[in-house]
């Protein structure tokens, strides 16, 4: 039987700021990525997410950024690889904190948003990320973009990989995403964003902005939870793979 | 043969911002308590300074505090028990992470400033970094101001603890410390600091500052290795203990 | 005829995190205080909240907080006299980029949170307030606690004050604000809170919990924008005043 | 007579931690860039560099930067126009606050670090620190690099600039700063940074590295306070300026 994984940003708030609709994502996720409080997050929220993602039997991953809240973690930020290393290894512990406090286990780690991004392309941040990953725990999943530097890079340090791919976003002919200032980057439509992972899943490809079919490795597939239809999105794709015989499996190392 | 255990609050430097000699002290105690990014500390220092006590074989313990660079820690704030755990399990994990990264173990932990003075009069602050410590990882131990609440709570969990007495601060008749703002709250003499601490380890009392002799529990004593004379006093202390057949060892648990 | 200020604190959002209906209550009072970025706020939405109030004729103050973001203000913090001088003179100075960038006017300052209720009850914290705003502007009003220390101390130092009751807090005896941890500390109905202000602005007394009339000072009154009927109660209660022929009036020094 | 303006930046520990020797410094300069709390600086030295500054008759100026303490303002980050003109607005406010608390008069405003070095190069940022400035109070005086987009956005709005130049930096044939990286990127002489200095204020021009003479426009030199002979500098510097008969003035609107 097909497998795959499903996975969502969470534990986002902050104080008295909230995000998301994370308790009842939950239940529609495999694996789930948890703020450590540079990008967003604080301790609170983690230890919640994380308590929550136990209860549920989702996967535990680290979500760390760059030390910019008010910025969301989307801003590129010029650190240097051991500046990277250095707060991927202070925020994988921070969470680490909790899921032992859990009694819980981490399972991967996936960095957020520009980090991310810049990961991707960028061989040297790439290398920073899966070094940290590694030295923490080297039994720790990480979650890059399929066909990135990101993928590379841990897979040369002999880390155990998930490479990602976004149920709304659109692709290029050369694999990569469509950047999000371009008009036709993000699919809306929920049945097109469904037929989307469902090829990507099923056939190992997808049709890119230009109608080629491409090869792409789908491990894990991030949705989003938030937003007016996140919620509704995350049900029906999960009822879509199991009419399709695809089971919701974490990554495991 | 008589043991005592030295520790020292490092690691406190920011950014571009040094504080302290960490390097030229660390070999003269056997404990060091690492700060982990709230009241100081970054993720640099932070893995700097795991690394230094690994390489000089220093017991490497947490040193976290309150949510506060601007005062450093030492200002109290008003968190509930909830927010308290919750800080200690965040700080606690970002240097296990460290910890993990450089092959070492984590050994211990000790609050911090304001954070520590206030659980040792609040059994409710004290019970919540006991639990937070305990839930982490229960073989951690805990240093608290001997005699105080901080002790009494992780006992009370079944935590190890280490009783923590101050090389160069007086003490008053119900074997608390003399407040900072009084005229004669430290000993600045480095004679009389030594002959302090000599006492509090072979005999087990303290001379209070009506000139009583008190029992006090003296399992770790603190040194201040910043000022212009810390790694001089530091030299000293270890050359009087040595003479005096006082061996150096870390708290274990 | 009768005049009465009504205040809202608004600007609250930080980064992606967006926080109450600024836009619309907008439109329903006559003072906007504009929280500075300590515990809530950034520079975006400092600039958005000026240009709205502006634009829509409301009074412009600032709203400093104790610089603790992840407590929204809300935790007591232990600042010195200067500490508190000084985060004041910052908070009030950032506003005024923006108020100046706009050419708008700077009104008045009103603490938030913690900070407020502190100074309510400590007279060297009060005093550290008022020679804040005094110093960076002597023209500005302070709005503090009816019948509090924030208030004796603005006065003086000859500053002018605005005297700030609650429409949906209950009072006490001894015309303090009954604390938020008692269960009647809080009046819910609207219809109530309206009898509760018409009652402190026209007879300038109140009924506390016991069920006694007393008098208070009423200069301006503040209402809470967020929450389910934050809008619906605004416009409720301007209705009310109109019909009661009191004028919606910014405190001008 | 020639005239110079000589500045240097201050104001620059955070807390406990302590940068600089301004209070020394402060004698031999005509104007000073305040740090403003986002990569530097917080409300007490604020104030007290501020008071400094005005006892000593030194112009004052404000010098904002990223919201990045842990990179020092060092680190690039992408922020948008708008990013960038909010966090000049919010930190000029900020030291905008003092300057009136203490009576003084705020002169001038010189960007940070990676912000300053960005602007230099960035047209679009460097129309977003004028537009800033510019809608704060447009008597300001903007001090940017010298023959860079930063002065050029600025006069084009109206603003009076000053052309800064570096008395310890080298130069290339195309006029801008030989970058960091290079070995020969800084003048370590003494005597050496005098000739530049001289050569610069009294001809017009720098000797590049490739040892051509290139017209370069020096209204303000940028001196370094810290390190071990940043006074003895300022001190020689100022002698060699009095023995040239060169005067030191600020810049005015």
């Amino acid at each position: 039987m097909l497998t795959i994984d499903l996975n969502c940003d969470m534990g986002e708030s902050f104080g008295s700021y909230k995000i998301g609709n994370d308790e009842l994502i939950m239940d529609y996720i495999s694996s789930v990525n948890i703020a450590c409080g540079y990008h967003a997050g604080d301790p609170a929220i983690m230890r919640e997410t994380v308590q929550l993602a136990k209860a549920k039997a989702v996967a535990i991953g680290a979500h760390p950024g760059f030390p910019d809240l008010q910025g969301f973690g989307r801003r590129n930020m010029n650190l240097s690889y051991q500046d990277v290393y250095d707060i991927m290894v202070y925020q994988i512990g921070a969470l680490l904190g909790f899921v032992q406090a859990a009694g819980a286990q981490l399972n991967h780690v996936k960095p957020h948003g520009a980090l991310y991004n810049m990961a991707a392309k960028q061989p040297l941040l790439a290398k920073a990320i899966a070094q940290a990953v590694f030295d923490v725990d080297k039994s720790l999943v990480l979650f890059g973009l399929s066909g990135s530097h990101s993928i590379l890079e841990a897979e040369h340090l002999g880390l155990k990989t998930a490479s990602e791919v976004f149920a709304d976003r659109t692709y290029q002919d050369d694999g990569s995403l469509t950047p999000r200032t371009e008009p036709n980057s993000m699919i809306h439509d929920a049945d097109q964003c469904i037929q989307h992972v469902l090829q990507m899943v099923k056939e190992g490809t997808v049709t890119t902005v230009t109608k080629k079919n491409i090869p792409i490795k789908a491990d894990t597939i991030c949705i989003h939870g938030d937003g007016e239809h996140g919620l509704s999105f995350a049900q029906l794709l999960c009822q879509q793979l199991k009419e399709n015989q695809i089971q919701l499996k974490p990554i495991t190392s």
